[in-house]
């Protein structure tokens, strides 16, 4: 945690933060935080700054506030995904929300499995713990945006345009031709099929939708390092 | 697995390869094979070919191989590495195989609690499966080199120059000002410190043998997130 994530419902009518439970567990467990100490705290979707430790007990930690500095600027990326395994869901939503992707579209592919869908770690607070997690490693604060999508043709015929508007839109494809690009300028969607990669059907869809096929080189990166290694490469 | 990674004692006298256990496993359940698929083989740090399914039993299955390509050429590249806790370390020492890194140094440093040194996943055997795992992921064949150096002083005096020799070295460092080079031409040495990051002294070590601290930005990554980020960028 190298950031302390604060809601507006920690917060009392003095303007102080109390804190309880896994946040407060982390802070006296690995911060080892005393009064008088000055932790690094962010108001969700809002800016970064210090919480100054007056008090703490068994249940509870209090902090006096002040914010100064505003939050890493985002990456001009959208990342659509094909839906992983649910374990692999879990760290792929922290994943990319460390790496500061702030719209994430999770969404059906010929090679998904049917039983995917009903994992609990779709549902909204599974997710957000994830999300709020992400920020938590990041030092940041704002909460992406995870959209889902359950059926892949109508998502394709009507949304995947305006989610490439005005971006580069690029497809992650083990077999393409063409290496990845480095360091685009602008904004960016970048598609990731499931494991086994997209059908030849679906990678027509994208590809009538503008986007051009990539590829990192010959090995087959797993999820988990592919997308910080296309993130990493295109940003 | 998108490779079986086979070894000398898999393979008969007629040269046909024999799997069972885990693999046999893998490829019944999951590519669900029968007596005439051809299979995506590969001969520890060998070549690259397939193998034509001759025979299946409950208890093994038999193929007949033909090899004719190489394995992908590996990125030049050492990473050097303060040793993860030991959960990390495991996804850690996949994730470095998957990305083709041939070398891999796990150290010591300031921050690295001593505990972490007892894992029983630094054992060779535990090792080993992680490396097998990254290259059947990959379709790779060569196996990383894992070396492990208990003591940070006499690995930075006595072999840090000889694993630089010829090689940009660069240490990543969050609080670095100067931003990760991109697409490094030749041979690129990779020092990666713990959860914190290396202390100062650690820092002046590696400075003091020529590395550069370079940074991926404001975020502050985990390091599943930040080793396939950084490798991507600088190759």
């Amino acid at each position: 945690m190298n950031l302390i994530l604060l809601f507006p419902e920690d917060i009392d009518a003095q303007g102080r933060a109390r804190l309880a439970g896994r946040r407060l567990k982390h802070v006296l467990g690995v911060h080892r935080a005393n009064p008088g100490d000055e932790l690094v705290v962010g108001m969700v979707n809002g800016a970064i700054g210090s919480g100054r430790v007056t008090e703490i007990s068994g249940t509870g930690m209090t902090m006096e506030l002040s914010f100064g500095s505003r939050p890493p600027e985002p990456p001009l990326l959208t990342v659509i995904l094909a839906l992983p395994r649910p374990k692999v869901m879990r760290r792929v939503l922290f994943s990319l929300t460390v790496l500061g992707v702030k719209r994430i579209v999770l969404i059906n592919s010929f090679r998904v499995e049917k039983s995917y869908w009903q994992t609990p770690f779709l549902q909204d607070e599974a997710v957000r713990t994830q999300l709020v997690l992400g920020l938590e490693q990041a030092k940041d604060t704002v909460l992406p945006e995870v959209l889902v999508r359950k059926r892949f043709k109508p998502f394709v015929e009507d949304e995947l345009a305006s989610m490439t508007r005005g971006a580069v839109p690029l497809l992650s494809h083990p077999y393409a031709g063409q290496l990845c690009p480095r360091g685009v300028e602008g904004a960016i969607t970048l598609a990731v099929g499931p494991e086994g990669g997209f059908i030849p059907y679906e990678v027509e869809q994208f590809r009538g939708a503008g986007f051009a096929a990539v590829t990192l080189g010959d090995r087959i990166l797993n999820i988990e390092n592919a997308l910080p290694a296309l993130i990493s490469r295109v940003r």
